[in-house]
């Protein structure tokens, strides 16, 4: 099998360069009604697709990014040269196919790259939204890419898959529209966010709402919160490495000392968290940042219900992954996802990976998951085209 | 075996009133040569003390606090009425009995609770320190706790005990003044301070000194950080519990909803956090946060030393104890702790408790923690005082 390198390096297993389009509802309905009783619209979404659609339409395959991420999913932006966040999983041979498969990736409602979300121009002020975008969950931001599949007229995706809070869209899907999802592939996910999940979020939000530069979210045209978002983020990144992964990568290393400041970092790691806050500063904006943490917090596929409810009935053919290191999304919440399938006896599969990279796993750990990816999708795909 | 409960609410196992007292260095060395090069002085420590010690001075405990903790750690505080932080193991027939020994704690160099740190008064220019405060490293503050062990007469200790950064103090006395020490007792703590441990600390910092009422240190009689600090504390807060003893006490339950705000708290959780943060406000200074924290992150006793040299020659007797949901200070921290012992031939206890309170155990397992503790304790006393 190719490292990951060479899925990078070689340029026959890149779909090359592509270009973000952009659907916005355009007949009516064109707006949304959000779980909160709220409206939304007109809604565009930024997507991405990569090979192509078969005649019957039955290869199909959604693809769902986690918080930060956005549609530009493989390939090569034709704009800023950028390559897919992805891009050694989706391609010519790689775990999702495009010889093969007709790939979709849609940038959520809420975000920033792209779709409605906070930082858009709100139709009746024409200013930026800001805090009056209405909160949004994950169904929300399902239903609207629900929208999107319409529009691209295929009645029925072949695959679903995700990493992270693109797990839980990708279950979310098989709970409202369970005759629309052939398979899903949950990756480093859970049934609903945990206390501490929510703990780490909260203290991201009130990060940016201490920043006195977040003015109530009303900052866009203004200097914006970025210390704030900044040390959101650098909370963010420890939470998706793992203890050993950072001990892999810096160890107790000291930095170069060339400021006299007592509290500039001493350590690599701290130089890293600050380069990474920084750096995340100019691409993500903060409201997208409490909207999205926010719709997290809310998910929970469970509720009231039993764990043998959460999936009855269900046809949808389940991969599951999971990865040991992970604490943030930790190995007991995939085996609630594989308990709850197996008790409403959904065809599941489960695999656990060993690996080191924490959470950060589902975006490093190529080798694997194409591995499992490729051999589960080929063989529901044989089946049907038998 | 008595609860916790009782332990407090039967006022004869308690120390009773008490009264914080202040040792300053009068005589020199009035200063004390900081591991960076620097002179701190004259340096007052706030200290107390608890049963009597005895004729032979054999029979003196040196407890040492953990990162936010104070001299006060048993009765009631005849000023404001607070109870001590370690009240549950301090006191007639406890954990660390008064009736046998005489127990001391004082507040670290550095802090905010009596002893000399950034907020007491520089004598050069008769306002606070603030940064003008000397960094200062775990060795530091156990050589300032020397010159009162000192004071007190006391040759030999006859334990030193302390969980977290307390654990931290305990070993490098062994290693500073291994002559001084006949046990010791590093609860959940470290030989040195991990990149992910460096990391959380490193955001506590940010979240500081990213608040404009930071004032690069200098906000004494002005308005103090109060939303950085308060952040800091709820980051600190998530890594003290436990993913599940988060489960337990909050699970996804919603808090009373009263406010329309979007981002107010919904979930306990959060306003819970938001509340120990608020409340550690009135209590802790920003810029002691800052100094201790790096005190901490400083920490490493092996540096570049084998794991077998660590405790070379060492007579003290070890009872190391770890808890198996302390992700912040976790168990294989504590087993290297344990290996540098037996590799130097060093008569070591190892327990690891079975807890769900993450590593906020070594505050609240008082059943087992004492069960433990007065075991290891009587055993060493009774062969000295054969």
């Amino acid at each position: 099998m190719n490292s990951t390198k060479n899925f990078v390096q070689n340029e026959n297993l890149s779909v090359g360069y592509v270009e973000t389009q952009y659907y916005t509802f355009a007949k009516p309905p064109n707006e949304l009604k959000l779980d909160s009783g709220e409206k939304l619209g007109p809604i565009t979404l930024a997507y991405e697709t990569y090979g192509k659609l078969n005649k019957n339409k039955t290869n199909a395959i959604l693809l769902c990014h986690a918080f930060s991420g956005d549609a530009h999913v493989a390939g090569i932006n034709k704009d800023d040269g950028s390559i897919g966040w992805w891009d050694a999983m989706v391609g010519p041979k790689k775990a999702f196919d495009t010889e093969k498969f007709f790939v979709i990736c849609s940038n959520i409602i809420g975000g920033c790259k792209g779709s409605t979300g906070p930082s858009s121009l709100n139709p009746k002020t024409k200013k930026p939204y800001a805090l009056d975008f209405p909160v949004i969950t994950v169904k929300d931001i399902v239903n609207a890419q629900k929208c999107l599949i319409d529009y691209l007229e295929i009645e029925k995706l072949f695959s679903i898959a995700g990493g992270s809070m693109g797990g839980m869209q990708a279950l979310q899907w098989v709970v409202s529209y369970p005759d629309m999802v052939r398979s899903v592939i949950p990756i480093a996910t859970t049934l609903k966010h945990s206390p501490q999940q929510i703990a780490f979020n909260e203290v991201g939000r009130q990060a940016i709402m201490s920043d006195h530069n977040w003015n109530n979210g009303d900052y866009y045209g203004k200097t914006i919160p970025s210390k704030g978002l900044a040390l959101a983020r650098m909370i963010g990144h420890i939470t998706y490495m793992s203890d050993i992964s950072m001990k892999e990568k810096f160890g107790r290393k000291i930095k170069e000392k060339k400021q006299v400041f007592k509290f500039e970092p001493d350590f690599e790691v701290e130089g890293y968290l600050r380069y990474r806050g920084d750096s995340f500063v100019k691409r993500f904006d903060a409201n997208s940042y409490l909207y999205i943490t926010k719709a997290m917090d809310y998910f929970d596929l469970l509720g009231e219900k039993k764990l043998n409810e959460v999936f009855k009935n269900i046809k949808t053919k389940f991969l599951v992954i999971a990865f040991k290191s992970d604490w943030l999304y930790p190995l007991y919440q995939s085996h609630e996802i594989v308990k709850a399938c197996k008790m409403a006896d959904v065809d599941t599969t489960f695999c656990e990976i060993e690996s080191t990279y924490g959470h950060d796993a589902f975006l490093l750990e190529v080798e694997e998951e194409t591995h499992l990816i490729k051999h589960f999708l080929n063989k529901i795909y044989s089946e049907i085209e038998e």
